[in-house]
Parts: structure tokens; C-alpha cells; sequence
């Protein structure tokens, strides 16, 4: 069930059905509102996600390296993940932003946080963790695409089925090494994402939750529409 | 002038006269002949020096990325590594070669090692090395293709051109960032390149120095001919 925060949120039309199905919860509107107030922000932090998605890919490459099916997704993911970072950059370099240096919100480090301390299920979660971003990912882009300047909103709709991709591979790979289900693991951390994305943000991200107007200066400004 | 110690060795014809007017020394012949003794080694640290090169490359553009021309050419050059890597670890498998975890040779951290500690010189360092890494990549390249099977000598001959470029872009960017000349500069890591590559090794490695056949393992086995 549902908690009571967010029983008025419905998924968007164009989130594919797998992913309104392994998320807890829609994102809520205020956030939608407030990013598309606030492209800078937004466009920023995209990018700078779409590099840390490609260092995470990286990183289990070098680390599992021995692991045939995981290297193959990985590399192929990572570069699939430069090439958006790519794009985004463009896009903003169209739109007059000037690139500066952002810090990233909570959320990506709160489910890091999650994940457990030793292998086989450091990797699982690792795995888990990353299907949860990719699917969160490809429901804010169809969230917000109604919102935005034309160009950008087709970039983010034609976004929409790479991440869902990635969501699956993520997901795949993880069911793949686990010995055992992972159902309840992934209830788990669902739960860990939903708290996360839910949490009021002073700061304009990509996965920040609902924002809150106090605490917010020039450059942070969360633009409540 | 070239040190006693290699003034009998020459650079193998196919290397780029660009990257051979670049490189102090030649490799020596020792190393090819001990490397194309013990494919699976030369294979796999290839493979993790074209990861390792995708992730200096990522970092760079954490780092920097205001710096418009840097974050073009290091997310396309990590994209070139990955494909590299995949393309490595495709022919590992066709031959038979079970991945494993290897140790990296020196030559890379000794490189590191010899990095200003603070901005700009860090950043035109860093650039300089990445051209040396390369120069060398490519120099081995060409050296070694005369002695490996027919598939893998292909292969290496093909990455010769994509090298050359990613040295050239390393040393392009390194000489747009830096206020003044980079030449004094690029002599005194020349010269650190120079004493690593020529430094005895006991394990083959795709930059290791020449050969020393004490303390090798089974594993290990420097396989000199």
C-alpha cells in the first residue's frame, strides 16, 4: 500500500508499464515543475549523472572483470552513457547554459548507502541499485518532457528507451548472479528509493524530491512555479 | 643523445614518424619477444590499460569539465578505449584466454608519480603523460605485430592510427592550456618515460621494461626466447 504522501501522484502516460510496475511511487509534480523553472539545474545535473552512470559502469568492469555477460552490458552501457552526456552538453551549449560545477543531491549516494558491505551481495545490490536509477530516470524524463522547450523535451522522450533498456540489463544481471530470489531484496531498496526521491530538496536535481522554497540562494534557486 | 643502454635498438618501421621523434627510446626487442611468449598477459593488461585509459579519461572530464574542448575529446577517446576493450576481451576469448586478475606494471603510477600537485601544471601533466602512454602504446603496437598470430597482428596493426590520435590530442590540448611552452616539460617526463620503459621487469605486461628472468612464478612466467 501506498503511503498517504503520494496517493494523489500518477505515473505519466509514457512510462513504459515495467517501470510504473518496480517503482514504489510517481514522482510528484511540484518537482517537475520546479526542474522545468530551472533548466540550468537540471540540465547540468543530468549530465553530470549520465558520467557518473558511465564511471559506475566503469567501475564494476574493473572490478568484475572476470564476470563475461556483466563486462559486455557494462562497457556497452557506459558508452551508451558518454554519448548521452555528449548530447546533453550539446544541448545546453545551444541553449546558452554555461557549464558550471553543481553538486550532486542525496539520492544517489543514499542508495549507495544501501548497498551491502561484501560480495555476493555488494554486487547484487550494486546491480539492484542501478536498475532503481535507470527506471526512476526514465519516469522523470516522461514526466517532465510535457514541460519543456521542444528540442529538449523530444531529446528526453527519445531517452526514454535506453533507460528502460539499461533498467532491464541492470535487473537481468542482477537475478542472473543472485543464487536466490531477489524479490524481497529488491522490496528493499524500492522502499529505500521511494523515502529518497520523496525527500523535500532546497536544490533543483535530476532525482531531487519535492522542493522546499527556505534555504535557497541565487544560484540555487528552486523557482516554485 | 641517447643513453649507451639502447643505442643499438631502432623504432619498427610501421611506428608514425610523429610518435617516434616524440619517444626518447625505442622499446627494446627483449620485451616483444618475452610478450609474444605469454599472450594471455600481454592480453589482459592490454585490456586493463584501455580501461584504465577510458577511466583517466572520464576523471579528466569530472574534473574539468568546464573546459569545452577537453570534454569533447575525452568522452569520445573513453567511448574509443571501451570499444577497444571490448574488442580485447572478444579476441581473448577466441583464443582461448581465461581472464584473470593481474597486478599493473609500474610504468603508469611511476608516470603519475611525476605530476604537478596543483593546477594548471597538474591538468598539462596529466595531458603530457597521456601523450606519452600513448606514443608508447602505439610504438609497441607496431613492434610487437610482426610476432603475434595472424588475428591478433591485424588488430594491433588497426589500433596504430586511433593511438596516434589520442597522442596527438593529449599533446594538442596539453599545449592550448598551458601558458607557455610545454617543451622543457615534455623533455623532463620524456625522460621519466624513458627511465620506466627501460626499467627491468620480472612480470610481461604491455608496458613492462625488458625481461629479467628471476622471481617468476608459474603464473608469471616472463617466458624469454
Amino acid at each position: 500500500m501506498r503511503p498517504s504522501d503520494v496517493t494523489d501522484a500518477v505515473f505519466a502516460p509514457e512510462v513504459p508499464a515495467a517501470i510504473a510496475s518496480f517503482l514504489e511511487v510517481p514522482s510528484l509534480l511540484e518537482w517537475a515543475e520546479a526542474a522545468a523553472a530551472d533548466l540550468p539545474s537540471l540540465l547540468i545535473d543530468h549530465g553530470n549523472c549520465e558520467l557518473k552512470a558511465a564511471s559506475t559502469a566503469l567501475a564494476l568492469l574493473h572490478r568484475y572483470a572476470q564476470h563475461e555477460q556483466l563486462v559486455w552490458r557494462m562497457s556497452r552501457l557506459a558508452r551508451e552513457e558518454l554519448r548521452h552526456y555528449e548530447q546533453v552538453r550539446k544541448i545546453a551549449r545551444q541553449m546558452g547554459i554555461t557549464w558550471r560545477t553543481l553538486s550532486a543531491s542525496g539520492y544517489a549516494a543514499g542508495l549507495r548507502a544501501e548497498v551491502a558491505g561484501n560480495d555476493p551481495d555488494k554486487l547484487v545490490d550494486t546491480l539492484i541499485v542501478g536498475a532503481l536509477i535507470e527506471a526512476r530516470s526514465c519516469e522523470r524524463f516522461a514526466m517532465i518532457a510535457p514541460l519543456l522547450p521542444e528540442n529538449l523535451a523530444k531529446f528526453y522522450r527519445g531517452l526514454l528507451a535506453s533507460e528502460a533498456r539499461h533498467f532491464q540489463d541492470y535487473l537481468n544481471l542482477a537475478e542472473q548472479i543472485a543464487d536466490t530470489s531477489i524479490a524481497d531484496r529488491v522490496d528493499e531498496l524500492r522502499r529505500a528509493e521511494h523515502r529518497l526521491i520523496a525527500s523535500p530538496a532546497t536544490q533543483i536535481r535530476f532525482h531531487s524530491g519535492p522542493p522546499i522554497a527556505c534555504n535557497v540562494g541565487p544560484i540555487e534557486q528552486a523557482s516554485r512555479v
